[in-house]
C-alpha cells in the first residue's frame, strides 16, 4: 500500500532534521551538533519532590482533563515574570500553555496561513519553524543576516515584492543558528516596519534567559503598541525540554483562534509538567538557576571560542554570542560543509552544516553550527582540535 | 488590529466546543453533560511514587530532549498488550506516542489530507475529530447510524459518489456520543468496503477497555491484512486523561510522515507522562484498575438506564451501551434538544445536545448526549429525574 500523502507535508524537510538527529550516533564521536541544555543543570531532585506531592494533593487537578489555554497559575507566574524581567506588560493579552515554543510556532501558523501565503524569515533560522511555515503550505522568504540581525532594507523590498506577505518569524536573541542578537536600534527601526505593514510577527524567545552577562535587549513584545506581536517563550533551556512546556503570549482574539487549533490537536498539554514548572518557580528561585545556566553557558562558549581561535585556521570567522546556545562560522576556501559533515564522522567529531538551517538548504554553504552546552571542557577543546585538523585539511 | 485568519481555521466549530464546556458551570446544576472519566479511580498515589522516582533515578531520560516517536519501553508495552489483549499483531506497524488519540488523528488528518478531500464518519461522532478534519480544509461525510454501527449501504454510496474519499473515520466499540458498538458482522463487512475501495480508515479506539462484561469484538486493526486501518488509542480513560499519553498504530511508511508531522508540532510528547504509564503497566497490574473502572461505570450505566426507565416518558429512545461513557437518547416529539438544552440550566440540569455531535451541526435534532462515568449514583437519578420532568413539560 503506497499512501498518498497531503501535498503540504511533501514540503517539508524531515531528511535535515535526520541529518541533526543522527549526527551523534556513535559514543567516540564528540557531538558539536546538538541543540540541548546541559542535564547537569536540571533541578530532578527539587522536581522529583514538587511532582510528588502535586499527584499525592491535587489529583483531579492533576489527572482529569484540564483547561485547553494551561494551568491558570503558572500562567499568571509566567506573565508576572515578563513583566518584571523582560517589561512586558500581559495584562491586555492572553497566555496559552504550549509544548514548547515550537507547538506555540505551529498553531500560530496554522491560524494564519493559507496555502500559498508568504512567510519572511531570517536566513539561516530555527528549521523547526521552516518546517512548520512549509506544513502549511507557506512560501517561506529568507533576509540574510548581519552581526547585528537582519537586513531591514532586504525586509522591507521582500515585503514589498511578495504576494500575500502574511507573518515575519525573528529569534532577536541569541538567534539558532547564528548566536546573535539584534540591536535595540535595529528591533527599533524593525518595529517600524513591523507596524508601518501591520505585519504579524512571530518573536520567537527560547534563549533570552541565558544572557551571560545579564544584559537583556528589549524586545519587540515590549514595544508592541500594535498588538502584531506574538511573543512565544519556553521553559525548555530554563528548566528543562523533557517537561514541554512554553507558552504564546498574544491578542487575546487571536488566541482565542490558538486555543480553538490547541483544542483540536491536543486538547490541552499535560497537567503535570504544567504545574511542576508552577510549583517550581513558587517553591524555588528559578532566577537562581537561571543565573547558574548562564554563568555556564557562558563559561563554554567562552572555552568553544578560546580553542577556536587556537585551532582553527585562519579565514574562518566566527560569531561572538552574548548568550544561548550556538556559535555560527564561516570556514570560507570554497569548502561545502554538508560534504565536510560527512567526513567529520570519520574524524570523530560532528557539526551540523550550515545548508540545513537555510531557506534554501539545496544550495551549497561554507557554514556551519557548534554547540557547546552539554559536553565537558575537555570535550570541547578536543573536538574543535580535531575539526580545527580537518578544515585545515581541506585547505 | 483585526487578524485575517487561515480560511482552514474558519471552518471549525469551536462554538459547540464552548456549548459543552459550559453547561456544567454553576456547582447547583446536574452535569449529564460531560465526558471525563471517574477521578475517584485515579491511582494517583502510586503514579506519586512511580514520578518521584523517575526524576531521582532517570534525570536525563525524563528531562532532556527525547525521541519524536515515543519513550521506547512505553511503545513496547503497548504492542505487547494490544496483542495480548485485542489479538492486534504490531510487528510489521510503528507506533507513534501522541497527545491522547486526539493528537494521533489531528496529525494522520495532516500527513493525509488536501484541502477539498472528503472524510466520511459515522454521524453522530466526536466533535473534535470533526473539527480536526476541518482544520485541514476537509469536507465531511457523515453516515447515518444503527444500533449495530454505521449504515454500510449509505457509506459504500458515499464512496462511489463523492470525490477525493481519502479517509475514513470510525469508533467501532462504544461509540462517542451513541455509546454503541459494531457487530462482528459489520466489521467485517466494512473492511471489506476499506479493502476494495484501498480506503485509509482512522480507527479510534478510546473507550474499548471499558467493556461492562468484558466482551471485546474484534477491532477492525486486527483483520487489517491491507495496512489500511490507522488504530488510534489512549491512556485517558484507563489511566487518567490529565497525563494527554495516546498512540497511532499504522504502517511503517505512513508512522514515518506522521512522526515527522509531530515533530514540528511538539518535538515530542513530555517524558515523564510517557515514563509513568509506562512504569504503571511495568510495577501494577493495568487490568486490575481497567477492572474497577469497567465495574464502576458498569454499575452507573444501568443506574442511568434504570433512572431513564422510571423517569422519562414514553417515546424517549434511548441506547444501552455494553461499555463506555455515553448513553444516547432520542427525545422524539419534534422537540430541538438545542433550544431545550438552555431550559435545562434553569431546572439544573445539563447535557449535550445531539446537534453538536452532527456534520450539519445547524439542523435541529431530538437528540441528545448523556454521560453518567463522574457523578455520584445519587446525582445520577435526580439529575434524570429533573431531566424527565423537564421533557415531559416539552410534550
Amino acid at each position: 500500500m503506497n499512501f498518498e500523502l497531503s501535498t503540504r507535508m511533501g514540503a517539508v524537510d524531515s531528511s535535515a532534521v535526520a541529518e541533526i538527529l543522527k549526527s551523534s550516533v556513535s559514543p567516540d564521536v564528540i557531538s558539536l551538533a546538538g541543540g540541548n541544555p546541559d542535564p547537569a543543570l536540571f533541578p530532578n531532585d527539587e522536581l522529583a519532590d514538587i511532582a510528588g506531592e502535586i499527584l499525592r494533593k491535587m489529583p483531579i487537578q492533576s489527572l482529569q482533563y484540564g483547561k485547553t489555554e494551561g494551568y491558570p497559575q503558572l500562567i499568571e507566574k509566567i506573565a508576572e515574570r515578563l513583566s518584571r524581567v523582560e517589561g512586558i506588560d500581559c495584562s491586555n493579552d492572553s497566555i496559552i500553555i504550549t509544548a514548547g515554543a515550537t507547538q506555540a510556532i505551529e498553531l500560530t501558523t496554522k491560524v494564519l496561513i493559507n496555502e500559498g501565503d508568504t512567510v519572511i524569515a531570517e536566513n539561516p533560522s530555527f528549521l523547526g519553524a521552516f518546517n512548520a511555515f512549509r506544513s502549511y503550505g507557506a512560501n517561506i522568504i529568507g533576509i540574510d543576516m548581519h552581526d547585528d540581525g537582519m537586513d531591514l532594507d532586504a525586509l522591507e523590498k521582500a515585503i514589498q515584492e511578495n504576494e500575500n506577505v502574511k507573518m515575519l518569524y525573528v529569534i532577536p536573541s541569541f538567534q539558532n543558528p547564528m548566536g546573535t542578537t539584534m540591536s535595540l536600534e535595529k528591533r527599533k527601526a524593525l518595529y517600524e516596519i513591523i507596524r508601518k505593514y501591520k505585519l504579524v510577527t512571530i518573536e520567537d524567545n527560547p534563549y533570552g534567559d541565558l544572557t551571560f552577562d545579564g544584559e537583556r535587549v528589549p524586545t519587540l513584545k515590549s514595544m508592541d503598541t500594535e498588538d502584531l506581536i506574538v511573543y512565544c517563550g519556553s521553559f525548555s533551556k530554563i528548566v528543562a525540554p523533557g517537561l514541554r512546556v512554553g507558552y504564546a503570549l498574544c491578542n487575546k482574539e487571536l488566541a482565542e483562534n490558538i486555543s480553538a487549533a490547541k483544542q483540536l490537536a491536543d486538547v490541552h498539554s499535560p497537567l503535570l509538567p504544567q504545574i511542576m514548572v508552577s510549583d517550581y518557580m513558587e517553591k524555588y528561585d528559578l532566577d537562581e538557576l537561571i543565573d547558574k545556566m548562564r554563568h555556564t553557558y557562558a563559561h563554554k562558549c567562552r572555552t568553544m571560542l578560546d580553542a577556536i581561535n587556537e585551532y582553527f585556521p585562519e579565514g574562518v570567522t566566527c560569531t561572538k554570542p552574548n548568550g544561548g546556545l550556538f556559535i555560527w562560522c564561516d570556514l570560507g576556501h570554497g569548502i561545502d560543509t554538508y560534504a565536510l559533515a560527512k567526513k567529520a564522522s570519520e574524524h570523530k567529531v560532528s557539526f551540523v552544516p550550515g545548508n540545513v538551517f537555510m531557506v534554501d538548504s539545496a544550495k551549497k554553504t561554507s557554514t556551519l553550527r557548534l554547540n557547546y552546552s552539554t559536553m565537558s571542557d575537555e570535550n570541547i577543546v578536543e573536538g574543535i582540535k580535531r575539526l580545527g585538523a580537518l578544515i585545515k585539511s581541506e585547505i
